[in-house]
């Protein structure tokens, strides 16, 4: 199946038109049109090799939704014309202890990733949601719930399952206390879905002006990191911190804030980080951890959520050929809080 | 009741001879003749103002092993000839939620330390177990089991509850896969306690020499941490790894030791340790904690546990006139793996 997309062909130039034949449908497969598609900070990394490992040319897209034109034989999930959404995986081996239990994303033989990995059957780079048609195998095809806005549902699928996994984890419920470092396009999501689990949600942030942006996400409250007061009285106060910071930063001042055996979950810097004092931990039991997105069952289940708890992203709607400025704006974190491309605009004229 | 003990008078001078009044018994205090009391490193720490915060003279020891000799009138837990222990902490406030759980080391209000702290209600500076007596309320004095080698016992009280405590919260049952990190005075004990509770137990250690020793003390493996064929191999290999090296060090060797979901924690180092990166946490949701000592409850399940399994400290008992040539030799590691002042000593002509 031809499909267009853009695509990165080296770390230096801009995303451009790209076309390539998508496999022919195995049993298993479905094969969806993209109608929206995210942009994740990821895409930029990937596209610019910033972690190594891309291989050109690439098709970012990992927050994709879609809709069903064609199925292989044995797909029973879904059908022609249903409204799909595929996330940062389209694969894993399947029969690990991991994928036993709905954690694909820790599969034991590595995940197949929604682009820039090899295909597990022919070996093929897998190809992302920026792109006219996706084919996946349909375990890893989720069903978008009724009630979900389908042109503002796309960054749920790592933004949101980022998260809302941890939050999970950690066993977050009515009345538990969160903490949200960082105000991006993890950092909202995480304010709205704690929110809508019950938690009292706190925002903690070195700047001022992002109180009334918090409050509007649904923080209960704001906390200004670089009021030493405020943070010594805030001490003890949180039974969960989700760090969406995608840099390397200081994390000594969020641990005294954590309650006994309380938790800091990094979700945003991939690489070194700070360097931690013992001191929070032992006299504290408190712990530093990181998540990856989550498992394709909990994936489902966030969707779910989210359509009965009326949560979505903040979004920007951009054309595809907008895709290099949106790519500049990201890197200044010039976006409230996530843009998404109307995949519309792949073949419609150029405003 | 006049007292002669050790202390140190300065963050420079040897610990010697000292006396001092303690209270009269206050009606839920018991008071205890020290046989034996272990040496911990932070004895060290505290007599040389290490850490800060040490009001001289002070008189170290939180590893103590005694006879009662007298009650209050209201002790119901204790009588005048019993075998008994007291730990690190002397009191807490008793009242607040930790306490109410069983986990005074973490009381809101602040444990109050077995030296070094001020009473909470005389305000008198907490005295150690370098004494011929000792005076606490009974809730903080344990009871020895029978069976449990009263000369060896000591160090249970702080490097034994130190490892115990983490192994049970992170659930440490037969089978699970326990690191250890460090062999020193923790390290050691970690390994018999693990080993006692049914675990498959690792000496980490980047000295070859120390793989006879960890088979000795009970470790069922030993992975040299210099041989990056055997870390890549054991990779995803343990549930919970304890980390009770002393000082600042990398951590990040260890992380990917540890498999899905696993946790090291950190119970010799207060301070900095290394830069972490996030890679294992976030690819495998992998978690840094701490650890300190135990609850008194948990302190008691830890010497009934001992008894029961037979598991002692292997100790260098030493003369009380010995305590400053055992600190030069705590100072270079050289103890295998304990020393255990013999109190009877205090009183003793020189040798």
């Amino acid at each position: 199946m031809k499909t267009i997309a853009y695509a990165a062909r080296d770390a230096h130039s801009d995303l451009a038109p790209f076309e390539f034949d998508y496999r022919a449908l195995r049993a298993n497969d479905v094969a969806f049109e993209v109608l929206y598609c995210g942009v994740c900070h990821s895409d930029l990394h990937m596209a610019r090799n910033d972690w190594g490992g891309t291989i050109y040319p690439v098709v970012p897209g990992h927050e994709i939704v879609g809709r069903v034109i064609e199925t292989g034989p044995d797909v029973t999930r879904h059908k022609v014309g249903d409204i799909v959404a595929v996330g940062c995986m389209v694969d894993s081996c399947q029969h690990c202890d991991q994928c036993d239990h709905g954690e694909e994303q820790y599969c034991r033989n590595g995940r197949t990733d929604s682009y820039n990995s090899p295909d597990r059957i022919d070996g093929e780079l897998t190809r992302g949601g920026y792109a006219k048609y996706l084919v996946s195998r349909e375990e890893f095809v989720l069903k978008m719930p009724e009630g979900l806005d389908v042109a503002k549902a796309a960054p749920l699928l790592c933004a949101g399952i980022t998260t809302y996994s941890p939050l999970r984890t950690w066993g977050v419920k009515q009345g538990s206390r969160v903490g949200v470092v960082g105000l991006g396009g993890l950092g909202h999501m995480a304010v709205k879905i704690a929110a809508a689990m019950g938690a009292h949600v706190t925002m903690i942030s070195r700047t001022p002006d992002k109180e009334q942006d918090a409050a509007e996400l649904g923080a209960h409250a704001f906390l200004l990191s670089s009021d030493a007061d405020a943070m010594a009285k805030a001490a003890d106060g949180f039974d969960l911190i989700i760090d969406t910071v995608p840099v390397d930063h200081d994390i000594n001042p969020y641990m005294p804030l954590l309650d006994i055996d309380g938790t800091l979950v990094l979700v945003g810097q991939i690489g070194p980080v700070g360097q931690p004092t013992t001191l929070p931990l032992v006299f504290g039991r408190r712990r530093i951890a990181g998540s990856l997105i989550g498992g394709i069952k909990e994936t489902q289940d966030m969707l779910d959520f989210c359509a009965q708890h009326d949560v979505l992203p903040d979004v920007e709607m951009i054309r595809m050929d907008q895709i290099n400025e949106a790519f500049d704006r990201l890197d200044r974190s010039d976006v409230r809080y996530r843009f998404v491309i109307d995949m519309a605009s792949l073949e419609a004229p150029a405003a």
